[in-house]
């Protein structure tokens, strides 16, 4: 190890301890064990251009504990990262910094990924490394390479030990993901204490089981053995590897290393003074870097330099001689080619016979894939019942990876993680599908996809008491207002085919905001008022004889045909109301407030909700006088229709309800 | 294997094909796999009395693959347990019966636990043993084993792939307990098709590596084998024990065994008689079960009530003998125990300076535990910053099941599951915790703890922006809506140590729903309006000076805060508001609607609803004419108190969005 080297880790080093401590807040813990093996994977091993950090080919890199922050930070301004000065690292965690306290997607360049909740970054590398797997399947030809990356992850016990990470990797193993390369930060603590109170696995032998090549390297400070490791690992040709590294959290810091308080606190000022002097660190001064250690980042960020001029060659050349190729590659990596669905009659117009979302969604599913070629999905080993097979489009597989319906097992958490892998990766339409009831587990990765501004699709089928048999575990109550509430994503629950296509529609057309599709078991007709408008999320489906009507209906899916049955015995009865479809309550929201008024004027007070949930969330459109048709409980076990009917979803008790006003 | 094993297996086999024939709809595929393993487990292994079916030293049996109700109902039924009779069989998945599609806990006697979401039995049955061993190690003495079951729990590939299993196995590794039992039909087919397009992990290899014993059973219907692998299960006192099980899905019905469509649909009359006829039963009459059948099943039954009898009398010595400890077990079974509380002064007074509501439960919690012998709990990794960690106390581990702090490890979604199969087991008053925005990660078990009306405590601090620094992956914005939409889950937001007592005391007092503390991280005051009034959800923290205010400020935890401050402002400035504290949405909703009118009089329609979190949710309260001051995107990363400025919540925006109705 030479000396350079030696100083290029301990500036990493210097950097996370300086930074914390400025902050008054932060982990220094992992950057400081794991600094080595980052160093010689950023400096001699990976693919990544600090001038261009957006390079199609570039090797991926996630740092899956992403509460060491100060590690890939320090990392980004050492090798050079636009943006990433040292200023920015001495406003560590501070309102407006490119450094918040957990790495941010889209925040800050060379970020691949939001990372803070552990294991999720591991899932998200399985991910991109799936991403990277089909691109190159589809992409390269002989002599011509140009989808050729590794997916680096970096993380520590705590990743290992959550659910997510397991399902992930169990099924990179079956898929053989050779270019996934996990770098298992093993330093036997955790905030509790020991690993041994709750974690004596043998993670090794689990990864073995998974089918990864697993390395272990004994000295995390040995940046010959580290290199060693990283470089068998990219020999593997057939299966993941797994290298466990083993480290002191800490390490450098003599009063802290190998102790759980080094992992979530500030050294404190002696404390980094010690450090310094323990690394040889040539002088106190906060945030202080050798001029030589600088030139030694800038020289090995400079191969890489080179290594994209050579693929820009490489590439150019293969425009040339595959043409059509050229053309398929701008295809998918066209954002706006969504856009044109929205003059495709076809694409909106369906037949007039009573049909399940879940199967209208199907159908458009097979529409869309002759539309983008880019678009590919599956389920959480329900697609039989979700409908998102895509005809003739093979299966993704260890044998087939060209094929473009993914098999992700019964693991609906890692699938939206890893659906969100594959979109960050890039050049891919991406949706993930299960039972409705199950966004559930999937929940704290569509929060992810929000967060980051992933247009992923989630497709959510069996949808409400329309589960019947099934009985309360699989019938959703409360799900519809859990998405609702979350930012930045917009949850639609559409009453028939052309407001699915709607969905379907704003789902790949944005670019900022993932969708969820919550989609019927049941058949329901389609609708003669429904239109296009429904991507404003809410509109007038059937209106009132009069201007301003006696009193306003409201629902979405299913319960709007039940309003618009309810709407004619009403008027038979002497009530005009009007009945407003709102498939989806976060785009109503965006509309402007005469917008909003015009579909619901304020001075129309008789007001009713109806949805087959919880009725949570509907209060800011019933306001104080209106009332609600929907579950106050748990469904229960029978045929649909009867559920429907003992859960008060009839004509019957949605007048009834509307006249007590 | 005997004539009558044989018949007394396909008596099983024949019910649960009649049974969803009849019903025109559920899973066959799982049961008729592995009839012959749960035969042969509840006739000659399990300790269970269908004539007590809540016996305390009972084995637990808990079908992880819920789906294969049938398995489960036909077993009740051919024991005997009441209730079960061949017509609730007929009437499987129909409105009202005791046999709906998924097993029910608290619906149907003999259901140990609610399953149908794979992998949550697994985690549950882990809880399940913790709890046996850790009530074993409290109170059995030398030659009296009083508490000595064993946990058995069956799933298939599905339990397998879902991670909450993979977390739950680790740390039951980790904690040696030996009488967990995980019986794995491994029938290699899942619902997409053979497991080898998703999992083609080494389980066996994988149990190894988490400390399991493993066996194999090749011949899943070959009894014997079976035998002498639980023989083996219960033979090991120092690790719990998988054994895979060897199955064909669906077997007995030659058209369906070993295909995927065995899984969830009925198998067609014609199957059903050919199955019969395959089987070699006697009749092809509906539910048909040969007397000698039920005498079997009669037979192995009594064993069992002899059993429980000398069970009974070594209870009765015990309690002669150590008459201490005998009161102590009333103390653990005292379901009442905890509304003594409501009369202690000491509990619900607390400090004038200002606290983290997070350290205000720390203390709370170690008053409990005084006052409840059998309170336990613990933390997913996060006891220092959750304060969740009990005084003098011990760490439950394989070396103390006598511990009360369990450490959960980086597993947030098993520890819920966990410590609902704690509760389940009865005897013990169990608490879990995290950070709030991971609530989003134990969201589907927590749906369990409220469909089961088991009342398990969640811990969750860090509930706001207040988290600072770490950012919004750390940040909960959506997490309060999201526990206030789901039924039967009463979420409170305490401002202060009275409202934290308020929220720990309903907690542990209430006996059907499971309760969430979110916690702040940041000092809050103490306020001088706060009560026990908190046990109705919302009260007057701060009342106007007229009795009809001319406005309603509304909010819950460190908004209170805020409030009260501006309402004094308000008042100087002529307007005279009422703060309402609201600590609990769901309790307010239970109170009358003449309460809830003396709170918020609907005369009042100037209403502003002040939380730092979405709005979401609160419409209901603020009404058409209302506002509020809310987050509607996700957090930042800076000190709280930036935060808190920078997203609005100041005096002064409250007071002008106020002005401004």
């Amino acid at each position: 190890m030479s000396n350079i080297d030696t100083m290029s880790v301990n500036a990493i080093r210097v950097l996370v301890a300086d930074a914390v401590q400025k902050a008054n807040s932060g982990h220094p813990g992992l950057p400081l064990g794991s600094a080595a093996m980052a160093y010689e994977l950023w400096a001699k091993h990976m693919k990544h251009n600090p001038t261009n950090p957006t390079w199609a080919d570039r090797d991926r890199f996630i740092l899956s504990g992403g509460h060491g922050s100060t590690l890939l930070y320090s990392l980004l301004h050492l090798f050079g990262y636009e943006n990433l000065s040292i200023e920015e690292l001495a406003n560590f965690r501070q309102w407006g910094s490119l450094t918040p306290g957990h790495p941010e997607y889209g925040h800050t360049v060379g970020v691949e990924a939001t990372t803070g909740p552990l294991g999720a970054g591991m899932a998200m590398a399985v991910g991109m490394a799936m991403a990277e797997s089909h691109l190159a399947a589809i992409f390269n030809k002989e002599d011509f390479p140009i989808v050729d990356h590794y997916t680096y992850v970096l993380g520590g016990d705590g990743c290992m030990m959550e659910g997510i990470s397991s399902e992930a990797f169990s099924l990179a193993g079956t898929l053989g993901l050779s270019k996934l390369i996990v770098l298992y930060d093993s330093n036997k603590i955790t905030i509790e204490g020991s690993t041994d109170i709750a974690f004596t696995e043998n993670v090794q032998k689990r990864f073995e089981a998974y089918g990864f090549q697993t390395l272990v390297v004994e000295d995390g400070n040995n940046l010959e053995e580290i290199s060693v490791a990283l470089e068998a690992a990219k020999a593997d040709k057939e299966r993941p590897t797994m290298i466990i590294v083993k480290t002191q959290i800490g390490y450098g810091c003599p009063a802290k290393q190998g102790k759980s308080s080094a992992h979530g606190e500030p050294l404190g000022v002696e404390n980094v003074v010690s450090l310094k002097d323990n690394l040889g660190w040539p002088k106190h001064d906060p945030f202080y870097v050798p001029e030589e250690v600088y030139a030694n980042y800038k020289k090995n960020a400079e191969k890489n330099v080179i290594l994209e001029a050579s693929w820009n060659v490489m590439f150019a050349d293969y425009c040339t001689k595959f043409p059509k190729m050229k053309a398929l590659w701008e295809k998918y990596h066209d954002e706006n080619a969504a856009e044109k669905l929205i003059d495709e009659e076809a694409f909106w117009i369906y037949d007039e016979k009573a049909e399940a979302t879940r199967n209208l969604s199907g159908i458009i599913i097979n529409k869309i894939k002759e539309f983008l070629p880019n678009f590919i999905g599956g389920s959480a080993d329900l697609a039989p019942s979700t409908k998102t097979y895509m005809k003739d489009e093979g299966d993704y597989s260890k044998e087939n990876y060209a094929g473009r319906n993914l098999h992700f097992g019964v693991r609906e958490l890692s699938m939206a993680a890893i659906g969100n892998g594959m979109m960050l990766h890039g050049g891919l339409q991406v949706y993930v599908s299960t039972f409705f009831v199950f966004s559930d587990y999937v929940k704290p990765m569509a929060r992810l996809s929000a967060l980051m501004n992933i247009p992923l699709t989630y497709v959510f089928t069996h949808d409400s008491i329309g589960v019947g048999e099934d009985g309360p575990t699989h019938e959703p109550i409360e799900q519809l207002a859990m998405l609702r509430a979350m930012p930045n994503f917009s949850i639609f629950r559409p009453a028939d085919g052309t407001e699915t296509a709607a969905a379907w529609y704003y789902a790949i057309s944005n670019k900022k905001t993932p969708t969820g599709l919550a989609l019927s078991r049941q058949n329901l007709p389609q609708l003669p008022g429904s239109s296009k408008e429904a991507l404003k999320g809410g509109y007038i489906i059937s209106a009132s004889k009069k201007e301003q009507p006696d009193a306003i209906l409201m629902a979405s899916g299913s319960e709007v045909e039940l309003a618009i049955k309810a709407q004619e015995v009403l008027l038979q009865e002497g009530m005009d109301v009007r009945v407003v479809s709102v498939p989806c309550m976060d785009l109503f929201e965006q509309q402007s407030a005469e917008y909003k008024e015009s579909i619901m004027p304020k001075a129309v007070t008789k007001r009713v909700a109806i949805e087959a949930g919880t009725d949570f969330g509907w209060g800011r459109y019933v306001g104080l006088q209106g009332a609600y048709v929907s579950m106050n409980g748990f469904g229960a076990s029978a045929p649909e229709k009867i559920l429907f009917d003992k859960f008060g979803f009839t004509v019957n008790n949605v007048v009834e309800t509307v006249k007590s006003l």
